[in-house]
This record gives C-alpha cells, structure tokens and sequence, in this order.
C-alpha cells in the first residue's frame, strides 16, 4: 500500500500526518461527478453499472490528496434486492416501491445473495480495487439494520418515524424478525464485499438518534454488534478494521466503543476532546467538522480544521472527515482547502 | 389556584402526584381544534384573532385533566412583528416572505413593542386567564433567539441550515447582532406575557441540537441566558418560573440547568435517571415520553408511562409531558390514557 495512512490510524499506530477523507466524497459537488452521472441517466443506473461506479470513485482521488476511497453506492441496494423496488429521484429522495405493510411481508423476506443477487457492488468493488493499484485502501460500507428498516417500514425518508415506532412499541418481536433478517444480510454483504476486496468497513447508522436511549441499544447497537460478530467469526484475522457511525448519538459513544468496532464516527455536535475523554484509546475515531463550514471562506476553512486537530491533540487514532455528507452545493476548492490543511496542520501532533 | 401541581413541581415542592401537560395539546389531534381553525379559515388567523386562540387553549383542558393551560400561538409572530411576513399553510409549514438577505436587513430590523406590535397575544392572554379562572396555570412562551434566526434567514424550515451557519461562520459579528436583537424582543415579548397573566414561561429552541458544542453556547444557549437574565432584571420578584428546552441537547443539559432556569425540557433520547444524576437538585426535569408511543395500544402507554415514573424515581421536581410536540394523527383517547396513568400511578412516588 502506498498510502496506508487511514488504515494506520484506525489501528491507532503512528502516523506522519493525520488522514482524512470525505463522507460522500464522490458526489454531486463535482461537475465531473454531475456528468457522468448525467451519462447514466438516474443515480440507481450509476449505482448498478460497475464501470460507471468506479468511475465516480475514482474522480475525488485526481482531484484531492484523500487518504482513502469508498465505494460509490446506496444503502439501499439491500431493500432493493429484497425486493421492495427502490427508485431515487434527486430532490425527492429515495423510494420504496412496496414498503413492508404486514407481518406477513416481513416474514416473506430473503436475505439476499450478496454474489448473485448484488454482483453489480461485489464487481465495482473489484474493478475499483484493480483501478486504485494499492494507492489508498478502499473503504465498503452499509447501512445499520435498525437505518434500512425505517426506510423499508417507511417507504423512504421520514421525520417522526411513527409506522416503524408503532412497530416497535407495539410488536417488538416483529421489530426483531425485521432487524435480524437485515442484520445478517448486512454482514453476508460486507463479506462478500472484503472478500471482493474492501479494506476496511463502515456501517452507516443515519437514524439510530432518533431512538430512545433503551431502544437505540435494543434496536440499532445491538445490531450492529451481532454484524461485528460475525464477520469475526467468518472472515477470522481477515476481518478489516469497522467504523459505526451513528448520527445524534453523542450521549451514547462509550456503548458504541464497545460494540466491537475499530473507530467510531462523530457527528459535529460532538467535542472531539470530550469524546476522546470519554471513549480513552479503545478506539479509533473519525470526524468530526460541521458539512456546513465549508460553505464558508478558505481561512474560516482552514481556522476549523486547525481547531478540530487541537481538539483531538497529540496521539493516535484519528481519520479527519465531516461529521456528515458533504453538500451538493459545496465549492470543489475549499475541499482542497480543507484536505491540504489537515495534511499540514497535523504535523505538530504527531511524532 | 385550584390546581397547582405544575408550579409546585417547577419550584421542587411536594406534590400528590406527578403533573402532566402535553406540548401541542391544543392541536390538530383533537376534532374541536380542527373545527375552529376551519372556522377561522387558516392558521394565522386563529393565532390572531383572541376569541379563538382562547377557545382552542381551553379545548384540551375540556377533554383531559391536565396540570397546565399553554397559550395557543405560534413562536414566528415575532419574526412576523418585524415584517417578514409569515404564512404558515398545512403540510407544508411556515413560510417568511421576506427572509433576511444581507447585513443591512437585519440592521434594519426594529424590536417590536409587544403592546403594540403582539397585541393579539396580549390580548389571548388575559382572555385565557379570565376563562381559567385560576383552575390551573397559564404557560406562555416564545421561540430561543437561535431558533427564530434560522427561519428569518432561511425562509422556513430547513434540513441543513446553510444559510445561517454560513454567517455564524463567515460572519459572526452579524449572527450576534441578529440574535441581540431577538433576545430583546424574546425578553420583551415574555415580560409582556407576564404582565397579561402567564405564570410560567417556557422557550422553546427546536433547532440549537444542530449546532457544534461550541456554537449551542456561543448562539443559543447564551441568548437564552441573556433572556432569563433580562426577565430577572424586569420582573424581580414577579418573575415566574422559566423552562427551557432545546431538542436534541441530550450532550449538554449541565450547561442548560445553570442558565438560570427552573426547569429543563427533556427530548426522548435522554434518559430521565442519567438527566437526574448530571444535573441534580438544581432544576426540575419536564419530559420525556416519545411522542410516537401514542400510536401504540393503551397497554403499551401505560407501560412506558409507568417506564418514565420509574426513570424519574421518588423525589420532587418532575413534570410529566412528551418530549416533543403531540403528532396531527394521534388518537385523543390515547392522551386520556397518558394522562391518567401519570396522575394515578405516580402516586407512590410522592409523599
């Protein structure tokens, strides 16, 4: 690996500089991102055509000295290979076709196949792997069991949540039927993707936050830590390095800590020095800047990025990123801004 | 005062048994409100006319035996005092004509003199108070001065707050003198309240959970300070008890209950027993029930009441209510039940 930066910092090993990359990095603040994607026609065809989602993958990395690619994708690819038909409508968000109505639809679901009923992912993937030659490691991802079913109870995005809520207060264990289907097909998904060839893991939790503090332990955590589970227990010492990142979860860090991950995700809500203090060095964590400080001026940019290594300080154990998704509205320059500050202004705090 | 549960509870003094409000209680739930405010044609007009922003205060009270009345209003008729035009239509939520665009908008802005300006409300007020005729207290409220500045400068709801958190990064100065001008007239507006009839007031700060840490203090929470300060300074001994409640603040209600308020307004990701061992003594604690439980079976609403009860534990200072507003789609019958079940099974809890 030329670049092994990312995956040093998550085993909190030394660093020469702190790494950073950029949640949703390849996406639509770049006109390149824009055109191929009008090349394609919709979000999901760029999804599910391999060439194309290794394309967009690859544009941030010419542009920017990140440490690290992700996979271009959806977390809904697994509701989609359920079979609940998801369509994406930018501006409008995604849709699900047939949302689970019924107990019945919930027991009628199969955990997908992740070869041959998501190929299309396991081949970018590859593709992906071929085209970065070992210059940076490739990030795979998913969604959190609890995040993928209040899509599919939903029907798409949401903001009180109440049909999967009516779920849980009302028939929990109709809750956990959903959840463990989704959880094992979650962790036979990240496999196929290591096996594919990611090197390192991360599980997106969106909507974990909106959860009571029980239920957030109950319906989401506890979820994900069944997924760390087994994927220690398929791929053994080739399990990569897993990152949970849950937004709104502040109050909860020390129980994501312990889930059995190697970093966890902030949100920019959180105090990075507060977060560290808490968490100590059982983990590595990744964040935290608001998305929206890139709106702002470059020396606003950089004064932000100076402020967020401080607050971490000297030591191991931190991947610089936004504590969400980058904007679509965002100038492409002030993420160079940003990616050269963390580079150089995180000199001092390392050895 | 015949019933006075919410007061004593707000000053910490013992009480038989839990009291209990609702946020929204007088709202799109119940028929009697839907059918005053077609009679009144929209929304604004019920807000502004103080027959019928009496009539639906009272209607809950009519229906439930609640611990407390809250003035019916809006928290953007002070934005719309100061001519930014506000409209709010169903479905779609409040709308500012004129949302402030540059330095010089806001230079502009004049603090309206409630009397004058507000004095619909005013009016609500004393209205409200006379048809009480003392059976339980009056809340009044307004909007934290953060929370009006997001709709003043975005023009309604948002998701991401660009535009504001552009100029609290870019342009800090201005941010504060926006939010100066509305901790004044906030400050002026509650006084006013007061001496109309409120006996407690409360601020509501819907959206400082969607600022860093440092910027909840710096924007938010310090204006809301400056606010109880104020009200300390006008009112002496006539100042009545001041609860404050930001959504999504789980991380930071130590800072909350020393801002000089008697009472903390809980979320329901916050656990109320870990609420009760940061904070102490020093506050009273209102909250935390998911207001999404309302969509489960009446056994389900007894069960998690009884959860809240317990979380709390034997002691003086708590407030039962939701952690957010009631939704348009609950079932009254279920808030018969709610209300019930606090009153009756809190007893073992007090002396």
């Amino acid at each position: 690996m030329k670049n092994d930066r990312f995956l040093r910092a998550l085993a909190r090993a030394p660093v020469d500089c702190t790494p950073v990359w950029i949640m949703r990095q390849a996406g639509r603040y770049l006109p390149e991102y824009r055109a191929t994607r009008a090349r394609a026609g919709d979000f999901l065809t760029l999804c599910k055509t391999p060439e194309l989602a290794c394309e967009v993958t690859l544009q941030p990395l010419r542009r920017f000295d990140l440490d690290a690619a992700i996979l271009f994708s959806d977390i809904l690819t697994i509701p989609d290979a359920m079979g609940l038909g998801l369509s994406v409508e930018e501006g409008v968000g995604p849709r699900l076709e047939k949302p689970l109505r019924s107990r019945a639809d919930i027991e009628n679901l199969a955990v997908p196949d992740p070869e041959s009923d998501l190929g299309y992912v396991m081949e970018a993937v590859r593709l992906i792997r071929r085209e970065l030659d070992d210059r940076v490691p490739l990030i795979g991802f998913a969604g959190s069991p609890w995040t993928l079913a209040t899509y599919m109870v939903e029907g798409g995005s949401s903001k009180e949540f109440s049909l999967i809520k009516k779920i849980i207060y009302d028939e929990p264990e109709t809750a956990h039927l959903l959840l463990s289907k989704l959880a094992a097909a979650v962790a036979a998904y990240l496999a196929a993707q290591v096996a594919a060839g990611a090197q390192a893991l991360m599980i997106f939790d969106t909507w974990g936050g909106v959860l009571t503090s029980r239920d957030y332990e109950n319906y989401s955590l506890g979820y994900m830590r069944k997924i760390v589970n087994a994927l220690d227990r398929d791929l053994k010492e080739d399990r990569p390095p897993v990152i949970l990142f849950t937004k709104g979860a502040g109050q909860w860090l020390e129980k994501i800590a312990s889930a059995g991950c190697e970093a966890v995700g902030l949100d920019w809500t959180v105090d990075l020095d507060d977060a560290r203090n808490r968490i100590g060095d059982r983990v590595a964590l990744q964040g935290n800047m608001d998305p929206n400080v890139l709106y702002a001026s470059q020396g606003r940019v950089r004064q932000e990025v100076a402020r967020i290594l401080k607050q971490f300080g000297s030591g191991r154990g931190h991947v610089f990123n936004l504590g969400h998704g980058i904007h679509p509205g965002i100038d492409p320059e002030n993420v160079q801004v940003l990616v050269q500050a963390v580079h150089e202004m995180s000199i001092p705090f390392h050895d």
